[in-house]
């Protein structure tokens, strides 16, 4: 047994928690000061005197209260839109919450047709475990929990970002380091929220299926997989559909605003600049929330699940089957900590400063959570127990998983720095993409293809150089603490990643409220960081995939009881071939849906700029709504097919083709998925940022490309355009994929082993 | 024993290689009675008289003449800066097959400290093999002349498809049938000299070997498989080199000439025109000449090797041993009746009528194949014997390995008419991607990109049942033997991918040589035909390449003495993951390669254009030679590289980290590669007839984006332009990269087994 007692197990868990959910409240608080309405204020003359008192310096006095109204006036039209469009995506969710849910009860109900019999434990012999009737109706109730987590993440995640937008924007005007301030703060709100209530929740429910369980710590962590479950399958709708949303609006403002009329981005003129702002916010906020909340659900379900069936398990020690969540603890406390050091410790005074200390944020957590790690490693494990490796005892010892989670925490490090660098304007693979549009919009999209090309081949070592230790040294159980370990600092992760749709948003706050040109050039340095800073949560997101889809694979291969996954084989080969193709498959929808949406919007856009008299002249105003619509319409549509094609392909492959071919696809989609994924974000990444070094003309070799409306400039906001589906709505989508398949699969496990494999049965 | 009689197929196959060798010779006769130069006539005077008056329908007098003298000088202008490139790149492969040669030699030679003691066999039990010494010498010899034969294909092609590129030209003044019939009957020529000659290379070189190893069928077929090696070795480097020469020249003539000056493609006022159609025939053609010998070569060697260590290899049941062979014999006398239905018994009256013609080839082939198969299976196999699958012993039947090669040739229809679907302009997905250039450049390249993802779907599904009915029927033998079903109606498919390159080169000519009007329309409308086509000819390639590959890898395993290739080892996941990625970080080095050699060209084709002048008038000539010179070096330069990313990464994987992880390495990079590869060649097959769609103007919708030089129009040439790097270098690379890393492996496997996996002997 290792130091930490239960008793002290089962108050640290839950106080950490709380911590993180003040410290977001403080941040959020710090954030609510910074005023946006004039009329918001109980004695609305004396704050009308006051802020002209203090903006004398920042703007003219008049002029000044029409800014922050007309701030208040679009924050506002940006909150209503994505409240509006989360409600009604939610309203379609919980039909397939219900069905879905009845699915897992009926599936796993079956396996043991229903029956309330007790039945001897798989791995804990001798034992008697719950029915398997109890499995699924625990397993249902965990997907449902798991899924409301998950929508009230994203949602949460809206709300601040909607809060903060215009607060960044009336911050930029007394300076960059304010406005960077804010956003990073109200980044941090959503990054402590999402991940400490991701934990109190998984807490409260485990503790409650306790109740039930007792000692069957099988059928509990079973049960909880469930919840894994849930999380993932929202995020993929909220993934999907807010990355359709968001993209048809971008593509669809951009093609007609940009490039036929040449006024500016974010211009109030342009009719589709309030669902460009929207798309932001229930795309790139709510989408991602839910993604990595699923990631961090996932991974831990897939440590207990393991855990539950190793030593730890079978003696109940019940601090060390909580590793997993004691490190979560750890990380709500080091994050806290590392926020510090941005917020109070640091201050940004220029632009170039905002790279670096988003970067060092990313390296200070690294560092105090490794040690993090090795307190919680020596204190809640015991020295050595015994894990089960498909049939096999292995013996392992603490430090051993010390390792295996340090390493998942510095190879998401070595993932986050690769993804500056192939992201970041500031070094030359961006910079080379930039000097390709000289010659052009094509040869901008082939070194733009080319870099995501080459951007995977760092990351793909990192992680098998993590999953070859934790493998080797812990087997499956190693592999769901190394994602652990990658997700560990996930407050931070968000912080930074949430912090760039905030700069962006208040990027477009900053145009369409007219605000003065160096308002906008602080918010634009903000927002190509942001660029940066959402291609490396992606590179997290989707490393730690990587990570939590193979433990996962690993625990369903375990539970389905396929003794090896041997590629030399016709069944499991096939399997391999098909899962690879997924991603494909997939990106071809989602990409597809973007583009057949942006037409439509582009469509409108152009019809509002033809019949609405006095539109392009700002003497009139657009039909915002109409476009919002289309966007709304086209992402709930489209976001069915490839909803169905993850979650129906482990219920097809597993019911008709069996436990190893599902076992083969599981691989082939996860080894093909995350080079697809990777590779695509940071396309993405580099042609946006390529486009604004070419306009923020910071260099000679800038100014000669620029400025804007330059051959180069066009041609790179061709490679922009081309980028937005595959950074945010295909690449960040194929994450959930590949978990949500190997997630789903462990579930209904029980089931494709009863009865699974009915083809070959029939043959 | 079968009922064909072993003096008989030693009659048989060498037979139907002359008959092939001597189809192609009357084929080349036939396409030489187009005259195309006037003074090449013994008879200077006369000649001149007889054109006059031949060609007086045509043409006026003298301008026929000036005409056909243009064109002669043109080809010959072409044909030099092909064959002097090619010598200038088989110097370099000189060096290169001295070098690997001896590697081959060393390692081999390696596996029993060059002992010259003969040993007991590994299958064979009971009886004595041939040293290990032996086996390196004969390796040695047959890479050699799988190289030597490589070479020989390409060069072949080459000159072939540049001696009747100015021929089709000319006979496309006298009508459109007359123009096909030329192209067509060139590509035949290549197609039944390449297969013809591979056939009978391999047939003499595997008697010769038989001289000294005698009774030791395992050591012979293990050493042929050096043939296989050799063969796509040097395909990879014609593939590359080719590729980076002809899209370098090819995107930098467009960038300026088509959207800087407006002037058309193949103009002779642009520099790099020369260097465009030289790089047609030293890419297109002798590279895939090299490619489709290479995925021929290997699947015999495959097969070959797989059936020696079965009981035909232990009876010695010399006619079943050479079944593979025999297949092939079959497919030259199939294609040649087949080839006979476009030449002579249809006739092609319109333009609409080339593509159906075409796709009747296919149909016509597979279908006569279908019963080819049927009479070699049941007369040259025994109805029952066995074979050894991974360490147990496995009954087949004759009428199995039927199933086998018909569903391999069956698969490989589905995967070309599939092409043709998705990258004609008859068809909606080609009509969709013309339509998005509506809304400019970005969303014809997400909806390109997104065909491409598509385009993949159906061809793995064709792909994964063939390899489970083959695999499940006969094991590894029978994913041979469906890979050379794929393959046995090879004539044909070169034909009709050859057809393409000579057809392209045919406008080329027709607009250099300043032909009229309709001329240039016709050639442009075999060209179109000839984008698909060659889309897929690069379907065939893949298809074949991904059944060549999982059959040596197949026969890796067993050589290599791996029991079973389980992904849940994380020995085997990292190869995997790792593997996974090498297509990107390989697509990454050639895209990046022609993305640079083409701004190189841009530079020098605007220099020329500024600096000589009159140019741009057509008053001054540019200067072709500086072009080639820059694509020459360029291409020379940059397959290094890559060539060395393949070439060395099974040597590093299986030497430093085992034969496990070297399995892992395959499979990964087979089942991403294959998806890489589809995607790339039918994305830029599609964008490419997307443009030719919209400026042949056959429909309203075509008329409604068009003409050229609209904004749809220079839409779809940035389309275009993108593709061309993804489908004529990087893409059709991918499947020589998996073939030939599987064939490299089983080459090494001996000593892989020996000495191989020192990291993880170390640690």
């Amino acid at each position: 047994m290792g130091v930490l007692s239960e008793g002290l197990t089962q108050f640290l868990i839950p106080v950490s928690a709380l911590i993180g959910i003040g410290f977001a409240l403080l941040q959020w608080f710090l954030v609510s000061r910074v005023r946006v309405s004039v009329s918001d204020h109980p004695d609305a003359n004396n704050g009308y005197r006051k802020i002209l008192i203090g903006d004398a310096e920042l703007e003219n006095g008049v002029q000044s209260v029409e800014v922050i109204n007309k701030c208040a006036e679009i924050q506002h039209a940006i909150s209503v839109g994505a409240t509006s469009f989360l409600f009604t995506e939610y309203r379609y969710l919980t039909i397939f919450m219900g069905v879905f849910g009845a699915i897992i009860f009926l599936f796993l109900g079956s396996v043991k047709g229903f029956s309330t019999q007790s039945e001897p434990c798989t791995y804990n012999e001798g034992n008697m475990c719950k029915p398997a009737l109890a499995n699924a109706v625990f397993s249902t109730v965990a997907f449902l929990l798991g899924a409301l987590t998950s929508v009230l993440s994203g949602f949460l995640g809206m709300k601040i970002a909607t809060y903060a937008n215009a607060r960044t924007t009336l911050e930029a005007r007394k300076g960059i380091g304010k406005a960077f301030v804010t956003a990073f703060r109200s980044g941090a709100v959503m990054g402590f929220l999402l991940s400490a209530n991701g934990l109190l929740v998984l807490y409260i429910a485990i503790n409650l299926f306790k109740l039930y369980y007792g000692d069957d710590w099988e059928g509990l962590y079973e049960s909880i997989t469930g919840y894994g479950l849930g999380g993932s399958s929202m995020a993929l709708f909220g993934r999907v559909g807010g990355g359709i949303y968001t993209k048809a609006a971008d593509v669809g403002a951009d093609l007609v605003g940009k490039v036929e009329h040449n006024i500016p981005e974010d211009d109030p003129r342009n009719p589709a600049v309030i669902a460009d702002n929207v798309g932001d916010n229930v795309g790139d906020i709510a989408g991602m929330g839910s993604d990595l909340f699923g990631s961090y659900a996932e991974s831990s379900c897939a440590a207990l699940f393991v855990a539950s069936v190793s030593s730890f398990g079978t003696n109940h020690d019940y601090t060390a089957m909580s590793y997993p969540l004691i490190i979560s603890s750890m990380g709500i406390v080091v994050c806290l900590i590392t926020t510090l050091f941005a917020t109070d410790l640091f201050e940004i005074k220029n632009v170039s400063q905002i790279e670096p200390s988003l970067k060092r944020q990313l390296l200070i957590s690294t560092i105090l959570m490794t040690a993090g790690i090795a307190i919680v490693s020596f204190t809640a494990l015991p020295s050595e127990f015994t894990l089960y490796n498909f049939g096999a005892d292995k013996v392992v010892k603490n430090w051993h998983l010390f390792f295996c989670v340090a390493i998942g925490l510095w190879a998401g490090l070595v993932i986050g720095y690769i993804t500056e660098y192939f992201t970041s304007n500031a070094y030359s693979p961006v910079q080379d993409v930039a000097d390709s549009c000289r010659t052009g919009a094509a040869t901008n999209v082939i070194f733009g293809l080319a870099l995501g090309y080459k951007s995977v081949i760092i990351p793909i070592f990192a992680i098998a150089v993590a999953i070859y230790v934790s493998f080797s040294l812990a087997a499956m159980y190693g592999i769901a603490v190394a994602a652990l370990g990658m997700l560990s600092t996930i407050a931070t992760s968000l912080a930074i990643d949430a912090y760039g749709p905030i700069s962006d948003n208040a990027g477009g706050i900053a145009e369409m409220a007219g605000m003065r040109h160096e308002i906008r050039e602080r918010t634009d340095a903000l927002d190509a960081a942001g660029n940066t800073t959402a291609a490396i949560g992606k590179g997290f997101a989707i490393g730690s995939a990587a990570l939590v889809s193979l433990a996962l694979f690993g625990a369903y291969v375990s539970r389905a009881g396929v003794k090896a996954v041997n590629v030399m084989t016709p069944k499991v080969f096939i399997g391999l071939i098909v899962g690879a193709m997924l991603p494909y498959w997939f990106s071809a929808m989602t990409m597809k849906s973007v583009g057949s949406a942006a037409l439509k919007m582009v469509e409108e856009v152009r019809r509002q700029f033809n019949t609405i008299p006095g539109l392009l002249e700002g003497r009139a105003k657009p039909d915002y709504a109409n476009c919002v619509k289309i966007s709304t319409d086209a992402s709930l549509k489209e976001m069915i097919p490839p909803g169905a094609l993850v979650l129906l392909t482990p219920l097809i492959a597993g019911t008709f083709f069996g436990v190893e071919t599902l076992a083969g696809v599981l691989a082939g989609s996860l080894v093909s998925g995350v080079q697809v994924a990777i590779s695509a974000s940071n396309t993405g990444g580099a042609w946006d940022n390529a486009k604004k070094y070419i306009e923020a003309g910071t260099t000679p070799h800038a100014v000669a490309l620029g400025p804007k409306g330059s051959d180069a400039h066009k041609a790179a906001v061709i490679g922009d355009t081309v980028g937005d589906p595959l950074k945010d709505t295909s690449g960040p989508s194929l994450n959930i994929l590949i978990k949500l398949m190997a997630v789903e699969s462990l579930v209904f496990a029980p089931f494709f082993a009863a009865h699974g494999g009915l083809i070959f049965k029939l043959l």
